[in-house]
């Protein structure tokens, strides 16, 4: 008989919106959250007895009544609230991941300062993300971001590479450098008896350290730019430890204008879509070892 | 032997990003441009003769060739130097209909202020629009924008409705309000020999009007902050004479967590996907004719 | 004060699954029905009154027990069912446009015939589309596909078109011609008193059409290509009067593999994303007039 | 300094076509192939020196050019044949993974039946998948689908499930149970020397034996049919190790209609979107050891 290996269950993509009141202030959290649990689980794919199995509805609800009992200060504390409940609650459950993606949103500005304090504007930058793992001794929080497209219109070049019978790029001395950043990160806090991170805090400086040494770097390929953003990760922030950066390298061709007697001198582009350079790597604190996926999910 | 109708064709979505470098500080402009054109050519449907036929992909290498020799000021400047290209030098065209997406990007902010001034991040709210049509006489310029989210947590209601034998949603006091923004909206404009309007400035305008308008309206319904938003943009701005807004209502629906003994005082959503309320209307200057199709294209 | 002119409202995207059992035998039918309305519907605007306004909500209840008074014949006929309803059930509601996606199913062939007459593989090539309008008087239905993507590998030219200074493009003998094809047809059954055509018969032969003339047709251009699938159409149906067509060119390139020593006898192509080329037009019975808008909705 | 973990580089997504002439008879090949290396290449992270970088362009020239060379007899074989060539070429690459999404054509059928041997019209169903990784010295080979959506309309139940304070869900007794299932398989292949196993062919079963399985097995929770998928690969086809599922339960939940007077026996739902249970897990060859990630990637 075929043996059964790595297997887990729950509700993906529960969308939990929380508005929380101060007077006529109000905040917002909007969430997309999949739980993903395991434990003894081995009848119920031999026999189809469900007896070890919480439904998936019920965790879908469990995310639901966790936002108004515990509030959702930010997503990796709620991440660990709901992480906490499902192996501590649950005999047969041994170990809880749980992927949040967060969705931002500013304030809409209007014309009396003080009128609309309930009314927003989704950002539509970056996604935020967290992915915690607790199996009732240790926890895993892995935090980061996707869909952050950035672009240095020049300081980038590319040149002195390897070349065989199928080479036929020139080389490039003032290129445009463009990427959308998919980053993870993970914490070193793995010991819930100790204190948390400043969750948010440490999120907006990750963000910033990106950007920044996406920009300050003058690149000479995106393999260095991509060891540059993550050690600057790594350099200025204590509580991370290991951080793994899957960047596209979203081309940029300079368009030929010669045969119409233009001189196209880096100003015309045709942004491409496909294909695509990929270049994916892990950055770590030195002594540590990796543990993020070769593979950055999706979600 | 049956009629040829309405046809048109051109290359759509040419992707060109345009640097302008001020010294050491750059400027981007960053679209996605489709060209349609119409004319005389009956025969390339009929018989297969491409002689009225100019190549899709010369309509492609005229984007850019243009993007060179007149830059791009604003989508809707760049869109009229392509549609009068199409028209006045080719005989066998007679129409041309440019349809522009532009996608806006922010600098990023380093640590020395002087240092990044070619580094972007992308700001990925809206998708601003525009739509470009000459027939050799007259122009209409229709611009726009999609994708903008936004969401009031409080200030809406909605009761008192028409209720028949398959009704059974409750009266709502005290409900999200959220949607997705897609405007379009149409310029006077139409003589090229009269001075263009201050294309910028008026998307600006038009952007805030509209933001505005849905926070600032205590909403009974859809439809009326609709019409305030479409309203808002006919009083304010002369040079625009309709307004066709199409917005999907985002549902937010209150989590009912009675069976677990809680307490939901409008604090905990589902934000649901499919189905959605969908509201669509013009709203017109007073004595003008409508032109935008009630269907609003998704490029 | 600005004029309200054309709206509607209604719920968009209602997906109804509908299962038939034939004794051990299911059917089943899948469909995407979105529901729009029109009427006395300026006060909602203005004031925010609903006293006229049956809720979105509403409208897709009504879906779902329409879907059990009435089953799922066709896509066709149970939009008619719903557009019947709206505008003959409510005073204030004059007109009502019923758009539906239907998505195809095949049953899963197992070991023993009899066994598995309840399994089904969705079928996942095009998606069948039908938009029913009544306003209590004339009936429009306007039923199509999209997403159904079509290759030549051979017997497609393109040469002896127009030029000018932009023009790159070398002329080609034998080039690889493909699309996706979106097509709506409309039908000239427009009395409810007339007898309906058969809405699957019908659309079954469209299809076959349509597939027919893309690969029987030596083309000189996709313009050429498109009229004679219109027309395949035209001269087949009597029950149809008017074809609109939106065919993207999708690009393949031929790879040039000199550089490498290798001579590429049509044999490698690159399939290109962007730009496209994008061919539309309208086939029309002689004598009739077009009413499907230039531009095809997307759902 | 920072430590470089796991890394590698490529280009992502070349579409590839490759037509194969038999006299008037055209065959056709259509794939998305990504390829992705590693090796030598701290120095091109830490300093941007690309001595040992082959271009991302140059592995794109790669594999067009490999097409045309070794023809594609099947996407395994061809990931074959990039593989060796980049690990065996280039001293500084000592490992390459080659990713492959394949989509499937099938003939239009024509009048006379001679007429067009190279007319497709795209299936449109589940795309297939592979992934080839060569270190040199071992093979693995894993292939499967994606994207294949299947449903069962009676034969599924869901009881006797663990319950706790936020358990609302009603017992099931007859469900629809439907997922869209994403597989991977393993294959045992992993010696250059041995005879490889015919790709096409064990494809072809394993696709089968995935859809048999789903329908034959009378189900108590989605993971039992999950166990029985993957058992029935595992069971009939000596080559493959090791499968891993991942299944969405694309849930369809049954309308109320009883407050419309109307009785639901099973035949009208509601098809929804998010969230949806997930399930995923292994199964192995008895005696072997999992090798397939977690989580599926995308591509």
């Amino acid at each position: 008989m075929p043996t059964l290996g790595q297997n887990q269950y729950g509700k993906a993509e529960c969308r939990v919106v929380r508005i929380t009141r101060n007077g006529a202030t109000h905040h917002i959290k909007d969430l997309n959250v999949s739980v993903s649990l395991s434990g003894d689980m081995d009848e119920v794919h031999y026999s189809g007895s469900n007896a070890n199995v919480l439904p998936t509805d019920t965790t879908k609800n469990t995310v639901y009544a966790l936002a108004k009992e515990h509030g959702i200060e930010s997503a990796e504390s709620f991440g660990i609230h709901l992480a906490r409940h499902f192996v501590t609650s649950q005999e047969s459950i041994s170990r809880a991941r749980i992927r949040i993606e967060e969705y931002a949103w500013e304030r809409i500005e209007t014309a009396e300062a003080d009128e609309a304090q309930h009314s927003f504007v989704r950002k539509g930058q970056e996604t935020r993300l967290t992915q915690i793992t607790y199996d009732g001794e240790r926890w895993e929080v892995v935090s980061g971001l996707k869909d952050l497209t950035v672009l240095n219109s020049t300081d980038s070049e590319f040149w002195g590479y390897a070349k065989d019978k199928y080479t036929t790029l020139p080389e490039a001395y003032d290129r445009i450098l463009a990427t959308e950043v998919s980053a993870r990160w993970r914490f070193d806090w793995a010991d819930g008896e100790r204190p948390m991170p400043d969750w948010d805090a440490s999120y907006a400086q990750a963000r910033v350290h990106l950007l920044r040494a996406f920009a300050e770097t003058y690149s000479l390929s995106l393999q260095q730019t991509l060891y540059q953003m993550g050690s600057r990760i790594i350099d200025n922030q204590d509580e991370i430890d290991e951080v793994r950066l899957s960047l596209p390298n979203k081309h940029h061709f300079l368009v030929d204008l010669e045969p119409f007697g233009l001189k196209n001198d880096n100003e015309v582009y045709v942004a491409a879509d496909r294909p695509y350079g990929l270049i994916e790597a892990t950055v770590l604190r030195d002594g540590h070892e990796p543990r993020i996926p070769v593979d950055l999910p999706n979600l």
